[in-house]
């Protein structure tokens, strides 16, 4: 017997990004789009359309993407109060966008309908059922989000389950129940769904919910339960106030603790490194102490239990770390064994499979550089320099002799001024030559960048094809104020593509050389590989 | 009727410092005793007594402390296989310590007896049940922790049950049933606690999980749902792998959610506090999207909701934050109005209500500055000067002429070289004086922070109380490369709080200069606000 499958339904780039600290670019929703269609990820809601100019570019682009699973949703709310559905410009923007897939947010508690929309519970209804009913007869799939589903309940059963049988007579492909507050237990959520479950045999039933009491993850798991058949959240739980259920979390307790089917045994084993994927993209780290995704959730200490783990692994670890991509040693990175490091190289053109290379002496300087702060989950360029050093086949482009950078500002206001000047003089050689060049920028990054281009245009005329396209910067120990580790990530593109490239120092400007140097020698590596 | 009560065990300076990346002196050790003392706790488990020589100094200062209400527990196991309990040091200990309760751990999982312990299922029932009869007779309130309980209860039920009968007979005060491996999830946790208190309804449970399923938080509440009457955890689930349960939310969730009585509704008042305060002394920071004391537990954002909160707060707040001491908050980046910035204004101490202020004026401002890159959601402190700017309250304690960074680096390889240098120099103006200073530091934002002290050390010593405990740095144009405009926030505290400013400009140097002098302004403000 196969398992039942439970749909799943990431919000990250819609509720995920109401999370105070989060904001996300156009091309990182787009990759976090990619990397959930692959993981297997049923439905991906993409925000809010019209709402930005952002957001339009996203519908547009992301139906360019060719995505092999998944399906995107668009997000908004029911019409107006006194507004007929097809006048609504809300729910026209939502056809427009063309996503096949349409949710749409309404109100099911009577206190809310009363007070904060200020209608009747028929006026209410009626939004429900005309909307619904809208976007059915345009061919969408409709999502009805029943907002404050449980309180609503709890205050007004009978009015509540009238707006999921309004919204299910109206051809609604999956009611979606909302614990909007985050404030219920799992007993209540089960028998609230439960209730309405038997209620509506024949409807389909999503469960929604938020961590404020810290019982996200299980109240997503009463709801199954109870016979909720979609499970929503984001990825590492990020939303507004306490966050939302963390849905790599439920995937995995819904896989490996209850026989249920959600993204396949196989794309499990990639949840961890979509964690922390994602959370890279977010420019935030997953909490060390984060269930199945953090580099200490299989981390044992020393000493007293080692002996005992190898006898009986079980009395240790609630499941096996593999299973979700993790590792029983303090080693983060998805390139934990010889098997993945095979994956990831071959991927980036390098066959380590041959007898004379030492795949362990490899695994060994990630696992120690790894430990000194970088990271090498979106750093291909790095990574794929690192492989060439240990296969001997790195020669260096260019060699640096010094550089200095200079930052001059002169002001009267603490506003923003615009009048700082970075200037960096870089001397580097190629081979026998020796070159020196000064670039200017607006700050000192981007003069570094100008000087090494300039110092080597005539050795590597290809470098103007290559152009820096991200620059993230990550401190790793916040205690230590601006002395702490610095950790620079920059993408860089060439027209066939992009690659990510890493540099650690306790100076951000040396980090970020240090990531402009691999950045530029891959591209070059790049560049050669193509001629 | 008054509320049944729950006994709270609290385990952080036990379980708690378990955690990779806590550690806690004798003198940690005792505030949090008498932290959770105050709060209300009703058992504090100090650690293993002899183990080493600061948790012998522990348990006998601990006595010295006329703790008003908790009673101090020691943790140690039964007797070796083997050896009678009258003739075990480590049960010796237990007495020796003079802790009023100890706490014993024994083996309950048949498999782990046998292949763990090695030894027979009959000398492990010989163990537990003579070890607790030789504490009860010495005198002492006596804890079972049954090890692997629900492990042990769901491969052989009827000899886990035969453990806790040999612990119950031989007069041990409570059982403990332990989740060692934190795999389980609440509908198993409420099973297994329900056969066993049926089987024994003279017995007290209490419940001790871990968070590895994430659902730690809800296995608890669960088995008091099912008769456990005492519940195990640390402060903010500090813990060995992906943690403890967190006792602060169970006591939250118990108190407000379930009409149970623990540390009482005016004690819970302090939930948010004693979660700052002992963070603190683990040196770690509350997460900001934390249950119940998160500064991000009550904050506000996204469109949808912003205006309703103000007609309507429960549609919002799952709970009053008053009764966890904690507060609302509304992000100003959404911002919809004027009784929002009004709201958040009095927060920080200005009033905007007086007739001839103009918020309009203000609010155009701020919607100004965010299309610039700033963000104040995280930056109370630059959003209170601009308030003071705005109410014609502000005066700059120091004005800029000119600020000059140079950093210097020479090497010969692309790896992580750490001989870079910066240099700051700064010339001031306080008053009529003028301040030339140097300062050098790891990074430039280091330098520039350590040459803006040095010169306004004489004018304003009080900025020595002033760390610099965050630096976060984000690209908000990212398509522009190194260009792009860069916002940097900073965090600031000086012992009795914390605050954050921003700072944006197209070079990460000048961003950073703004966002200090940010910091250090209202650092400034504050202090003069105190005196």
């Amino acid at each position: 017997m196969t398992a039942k499958h439970i749909l799943t339904y990431d919000s990250t780039l819609r509720d995920g990004e109401q999370c105070e600290g989060i904001t996300l670019s156009l091309e990182d929703k787009l990759r976090i789009v990619q990397r959930l269609d692959e993981f297997g990820i049923d439905y991906i809601e993409g925000g809010f359309p019209a709402s930005n100019p952002k957001d339009v570019a996203f519908f547009q682009q992301v139906q360019q993407m060719g995505l092999r699973h998944a399906q995107i949703a668009a997000f908004g709310s029911t019409c107006r109060k006194g507004v007929a559905a097809e006048e609504d410009q809300g729910l026209t923007d939502l056809l427009a966008c063309g996503a096949p897939v349409v949710t749409i947010v309404g109100k099911t508690w009577d206190a809310q309908v009363e007070r904060a929309l200020r209608t009747t519970l028929d006026e209410n209804l009626r939004m429900i059922a005309e909307s619904v009913a809208f976007l059915k007869a345009a061919g969408r799939r409709v999502v009805f989000d029943a907002e404050h589903y449980f309180d609503g309940f709890k205050t007004n059963r009978s009015y509540a389950l009238r707006c999921v049988e309004a919204a299910l007579r109206a051809g609604a492909d999956s009611v979606d129940l909302c614990e909007t507050n985050g404030g219920c237990l799992p007993f209540e959520v089960e028998e609230v769904v439960a209730a309405t479950v038997e209620r509506f045999p024949e409807g389909n039933f999503g469960i929604h919910c938020h961590n404020d009491s810290g019982c996200a993850v299980a109240n997503t798991l009463a709801a199954v339960r109870a016979g909720a058949t979609e499970v929503q959240g984001t990825v590492n739980g990020y939303g507004e106030r306490v966050g939302n259920t963390d849905l790599l979390t439920v995937i995995a307790n819904l896989e490996l603790k209850m026989g249920l089917d959600t993204v396949g045994a196989h794309s499990l084993e990639q949840l961890t490194s979509v964690s922390h994927y994602i959370a890279e993209l977010c420019n935030v780290s997953v909490p060390a102490h984060y269930p199945y995704s953090g580099t200490s959730a299989f981390a044992h200490k020393g000493g007293l239990h080692a002996s005992a783990i190898a006898r009986f692994p079980e009395a240790y670890e609630h499941t096996k770390p593999a299973l979700v991509g993790n590792s029983s040693r303090m080693l983060v990175s998805e390139l934990a064994g010889k098997a993945s490091l095979l994956q990831k190289a071959a991927s980036l053109g390098f066959d380590l499979s041959a007898p004379w290379i030492d795949e362990q002496a490899i695994l060994d300087e990630i696992k120690d550089r790894e430990a000194r702060g970088f990271s090498y989950e979106v750093a291909d360029g790095s990574l794929g320099l690192l492989l060439m050093r240990k296969l001997g086949a790195y020669r260096p482009s260019f060699t640096l002799e010094s550089f200095r950078v200079i930052v001059d500002d002169r002001e009267d206001t603490g506003a923003l001024a615009k009048d700082a000047m970075s200037e960096a003089t870089i001397k580097i050689h190629v081979g026998d030559k020796r070159f020196v060049a000064t670039g200017e920028g607006a700050g000192p990054v981007g003069a570094l960048d100008n000087a090494l281009r300039l110092a080597i245009a005539e050795s590597y005329p290809q470098v103007a094809q290559m152009e820096l396209t991200d620059y993230k910067v990550r401190l790793l120990d916040e205690s230590q104020g601006t002395d702490a580790i610095t950790r620079v990530t920059i993408t860089t593109s060439d027209g066939h593509g992009s690659w990510g490239s890493v540099g650690v120092s306790e100076n951000v400007i040396e980090a970020s050389w240090n990531a402009l140097v691999d950045s530029i020698e891959y591209g070059l590596y790049r560049a050669r590989s193509r001629s």
